[in-house]
């Protein structure tokens, strides 16, 4: 909140009583810009312990048009802040740094067997990191809503088996200390982006979460969302893009790739995409994740099934270790442009 | 999933191979045609109980261009399953009948005296429910997180002192429980439309649940979501429309009113329409509230505070008393047209 | 081009460049703020006739992070420039006055029979404008593309023997002399809302001009569309909200009407609305009409068939001349709850 | 239209209604399933003729619920039509070879000197086609509208001397013949997607048309677009991804790469990509064009200016033929990786 518009006619007293507003938050008038259609006021000292509602109250005051705010809403996850990119240590494996990190395995933890193989076969392929569901967010009541603790238990073995961190959503602030005993990153899925109070959860704990952009979260809204996780101590945070809603319906949604050079340039935390979600059609997955290495990810995000028939959720868009394999290979030339390896 | 379409050239026994696999789910092929460019399987049996995800295995088999759905995937909330329209009735206060129903008040309750100045006021003026937030879903970290259980108390008493019904958001299961205490319908909001968990957890309380729409939600979706409430056993919810995101950004969201009569049409559960938040600007509400009732809603959802720039959130949409009783006022008339009562 | 922002660390030479600049464009700095973050230039003189790619050029100076503009990029069509709502007479018709203006009729004109037929029954429900289509935009070229010039000769029929002002769409400069023999009021359908150089001729006409929405122009973008048929000299343009394009699926558009009360803020320009594009479906195309009227639109334009089933395009919104009948019916209570005749 | 779905409760004689149409269609029935909620009309004929309005007449008959299409609408854009995938040779230069074009230049044609200026140093830079507006559709009716005729002869001027192929932008069809003389890629912009007169008149051209895609466009209408110009006669086409509209506002549009994949499954026809209209921004434009090719496109459209500074249009997105050079050397080793030159 750095500078007052006022509407055409504002009369003197208006202005005075936005002045004794501004001195109540300790600020001042810079200067008043009478120009030949607007008065501006340029407000004078630290704004930026201003909220958004107290900035609406001056919105909503006699005489005002505008209220304009220079500076960004969010500091802890800022470059301005923090010049040099955040990585992030699990286990000995880097998020944020030159080697890529790829997260694969199955939507949802269906069994022991199957997922132990599921992990071995993309650990062989490349993978870095271990993920599975648990606790699932289904858009339907009827549909699978995943193994729980019985599935930590599983996803916290295949860990341990093949030495890879383990990944897992968290969807309720009740179930995060069950969640915590087995995983290495709590990730917050997109339906909760802005469930504040588990951003907040998160925020007290120690682990890494890896944090989903909302279907129709703005870039801004995402990176206030790292800011709540961060405000209540934790900096450990990893940005996941997988797609925003638009009006297009050739894809699940539409992965926003432009997204990765935007926050390279605002924030410090390490950016990685998930091209499964994003396009939810196997077939467009891999050139995908082609792209968004080019364009300067840190890292995929990659679903990966051995019978994509049979999985419990997902299976359109999940690759086979097979296929995951062929994409894993294909990805190393175009790393090796941009300067990262994988 | 009633249709399958097969990708030109599919082979005799990846028909075989679908075919089985629908035995397993109890069905069978009541006829395929074979067109000229297509062959089609056409389902027999109740495929009702085929969820999204069983469906999708289906998709991902060879020779498989498509699977189509005829029915609706949800059931208990759908007009087919219900025909007549549900009335809630909540301290003999009705929603979903002739008498529209409208919930006023603020978006914070900020203290005891100021909200029960504002609960008097809105109810002189018309208003037959109350509305305050004690758990408030802010987009920073830095802002007023809500009053908690003090302002549930606040808001109990303005109740009781008024004789209106009290609305209030749950964000959090944690907090179900006192929520439960104080509050005589509990609010989901808009970034809580798809917390799983949270429905499920309103779906085994007894209190009518108000449902707002997801900021990207369809409308499929949203019904979804009630559908996670009522098969939990709670067939009270209330659905809200309060704008959703899109390119416009004259308006805070869009308001979209045409989902008042395809809601009419596709569910028997009230709906009601919150012009505040949809627009987000004081003189755009009281219109697009005219609007709302002409369009078949059965209720509004009206933030009102008896001083917008002192309120701790949303001053620049909220009301004054006097400006809601004007509202109001013109309202009647409006009603009136299309046969309803305010 | 009001205030520039610029980048911490700016040097002083860098504002010298930037203050050159200024000059150049008889422009001055009326002030320097140096706050605690950021350095604000207020720039001094009348900014108005800054055309956007002026400002973009200071944008990409080095050095400069922002610019900011105050005043509104139209003129013309601003509320600012002319207070009292414009009223557009054709015919001795009004739009904009006190009467709504309801505009019927069929998609395309398909004959001269059955386009009288319609014309007459429309006009006896109470339309004061005639609709239809002679040269139509459609998606595939294998579509009906409209009767041409023989359809103008129906449409024009139409209008002496009801009396009634004639409308229809231009879709190619070269059509306009011939069109303009024909027609009352001249359509910009949405798909060329910015075809710039069909603006700027139906500017240099004296018809009125009826300009559509475009699926995904922001009001400012359509202001922009207006201002630029009036920059030609045609001050006689009318508005028309027909839908835009977000991720909804259940109606063919989501139609705004909260765009009414924004344009009759920011513009003296009438606005009317097409809720039969709007919503795609017969049953949708009445409670939205009662919508839009209680919002303050000033008129209506609403697709009519007398047989809905053998349309040549659109039947699937259509109303038949019954339908349309009972929707006029119900409307007069509801223009008249708000002040307007029908 | 393939598949016919009936309410609940439909009567033989309204299916009997529905045959009846079928057959003055040509079309009969192959077989009507009665399922326990729905009964469906399996219809038996080649459907491909059937033209959206004919579809909607069905949709409008009683007892008709949803009448379904299997059968893409666009046909000679379509990948099943042709399987190989078209390369257009223009002066020798191929769009859709191994060897990926790249099209640069500025947005406007400011003059001769600067033109051949920049013309010169973006092929030196391994631009292969060169592109400049001379005809400019400007959202301000007070913006620079380009040179027109004085700037195509610049333009050919400069594609003599450098011995590339140009493209230039056709606003209206009174322009063709004037730009056909000059220029050897017509390009039809984004806001003229669905200007379906200028589609068809560039369709008898023999020139290739770059098509860009409209902002708001699906895939499929885009396609459908390229469909008007195949259907009259010049099936060189070429589609160019731009961005489209979202809500998000750190870009200035969402540039959808994942449209590249999805164009190579469903078309022959090659797929350029304009990164930097897509984002807008100079410092995102490198990054985009890396993930373009990353994700398959065969080309780019790069806008390059000496003096973006000074640049009558789209400064703020332009790279200097230094940014160009560096942006060409680090695409080479992306090229190679998914096996392509540049």
């Amino acid at each position: 909140m750095d500078i007052i518009v006022l509407k055409p006619g504002t009369k003197r007293d208006q202005i005075s009583r936005i002045e004794k507003k501004l001195k109540k938050f300790g600020l001042g008038t810079n200067v008043i810009i009478k120009g030949t259609e607007r008065t501006i006021i340029g407000v004078k000292g630290d704004t930026s312990h201003i909220l958004p509602e107290q900035e609406d109250s001056f919105r909503v005051m006699e005489g005002v048009e505008e209220v304009m705010r220079i500076l960004k809403p969010f500091k802890l996850a800022s470059r301005e802040v923090k010049q040099s990119g955040t990585v992030i240590t699990v286990k000995g494996r880097k998020i944020g740094g030159k080697k890529l990190c790829v997260m694969a395995g199955p939507c949802s933890i269906e069994g022991p067997q199957i997922f132990m193989d599921i992990a071995e076969q993309v650990k062989k392929a490349g993978a870095n990191f271990l993920r599975g569901g648990a606790f699932k967010p289904r858009t339907s009541p009827y549909s699978f809503q995943g193994m729980g603790e019985e599935g930590l238990k599983i996803l916290y073995e295949a860990g341990k088996k093949t030495g890879l961190p383990v990944v897992t959503e968290v969807m309720d602030p009740r179930d995060l200390e069950v969640i915590t005993e087995y995983a290495d990153i709590l990730q917050i899925g997109t339906r909760n982006m802005q469930n504040f109070r588990l951003l907040l959860e998160v925020g007290l704990s120690r682990k890494p979460v890896l944090l989903k952009r909302g279907l129709s979260a703005t870039i801004k809204e995402w990176l206030m969302a790292a800011e709540y996780i961060m405000s209540n101590g934790n900096s450990k945070v990893i940005l996941c893009e997988r797609g925003i809603r638009t009006f297009e319906t050739a894809t699940r949604n539409t992965l926003d790739l432009s997204a990765i050079p935007v926050l390279k340039k605002q924030t410090h935390l390490p950016v990685i995409v998930d091209p499964s979600h994003g396009v939810g059609h196997l077939e467009f997955v891999a050139p995908m994740a082609r792209a968004a290495v080019a364009a300067g990810a840190d890292g995929l995000m990659i679903e990966v099934h051995s019978k994509p028939e049979e999985a419990f959720s997902d299976g359109e868009q999940s690759q086979t270790p097979e296929q995951f394999r062929k994409m894993m290979k294909e990805l190393k030339p175009v790393a090796r442009a941009v300067g990262r390896d994988i």
